[in-house]
């Protein structure tokens, strides 16, 4: 049901850019504009700002190529961190959620993204040789890859491992199993199946 | 589950600009600056001219309050539209669901809210001024009130219909009832009650 009415230039335009954000329709895009522009035009011009602001400033971190202003991002830089664990994540957003489970204490590398080669995405675009590069400091002994359970994140798992294993490091995987707090009823069966073949001695 | 891990200061302001957004969490802004940073830097540029320019050349159309970006706007200059209708609308995305209705040809007045006194919206806050001016133009017979069928949107109706009244026009409402394609058993009490009390001869 599109709108009939003609649109001026300059707002059709703010509403194609809303839409280029992941996860926002036309329908969002436009109550984005309007909101905007008619109740917070101080929030467009800090978003103007902000925009420009880290595209000039932000940079990748040379060892685990998160966004950072520094050559070396603060989590790199930290003392307090194990140097001898290394954990390779898909995305920023990934790292996050493994912090936020206080289970862990080394450091990370981020991918930015996961091998899709009908997305052309391969070794190459997420330029696998500096994580090698990174993996091989002589400190790291041991890499948990801790990409999604997705097939794509699988296939960057299963590559990576290879790879790494051949650089004399140790690689883990996180466990797959029955999540916590679940009832075994409302689990998918796929996840039944690996939980019984990784069982572990109680 | 908020994060530990420190943010760059340039990634936190643009997440904290994007919170801004109508309907966009911490969690989808970040997804969203993620996504603008790696994947789609010239996205991110054209979001930040498109903010500039709509916020420089956009202005209200001095007729229907409408954004444009010509002192009137391309449906008050139409010469196909019937200008003795006025059909009032509280956001430019109501007067969109309107026209694509198909019932309607007159033009229209964006008030750009709704009278809620609790958040300071009044009579000066929407200009009201500017809609009588508006349709006491000599040419407007009848204003079709099409504010939303909530409590503020009722009241701003009750308010606009006095004043409009006062000044000799017709005022219309649009028509409360069961929606079109809906079963009864479905269908609000409340609803079922205005249908009963607007019901008309077959």
């Amino acid at each position: 049901m599109d709108p009939q009415l003609p649109e001026p230039a300059p707002l059709k335009a703010l509403i194609d850019a809303l839409r280029r954000l992941p996860g926002v329709g036309v329908r969002s895009a436009r109550r984005m504009a309007y909101h905007l522009l008619q109740h917070d035009p101080a929030g467009a011009r800090l978003l103007q700002q902000a925009i420009g602001t880290a595209l000039t400033d932000l940079r990748h971190c040379e060892r685990c190529n998160n966004f950072s202003s520094e050559p070396v991002c603060a989590t790199c830089s930290s003392t307090e961190r194990d140097t001898g664990l290394l954990c390779v994540v898909e995305t920023v957003a990934d790292q996050h959620m493994i912090e936020s489970s206080h289970g862990y204490h080394g450091l990370y590398y981020v991918l930015m993204g996961r091998l899709a080669p009908l997305e052309g995405v391969g070794p190459d675009q997420l330029q696998f040789r500096r994580l090698l590069e990174r993996a091989c400091d002589g400190k790291v002994h041991e890499v948990i890859l801790a990409t999604n359970f997705t097939a794509e994140g699988e296939t960057t798992a299963h590559y990576l491992g290879e790879l790494l294993r051949s650089r004399g490091l140790t690689v883990s995987r996180l466990a797959r199993g029955v999540p916590a707090g679940s009832e075994l009823e409302y689990v998918d069966a796929g996840t039944i199946a690996w939980a019984l073949t990784e069982r572990r001695g109680h």
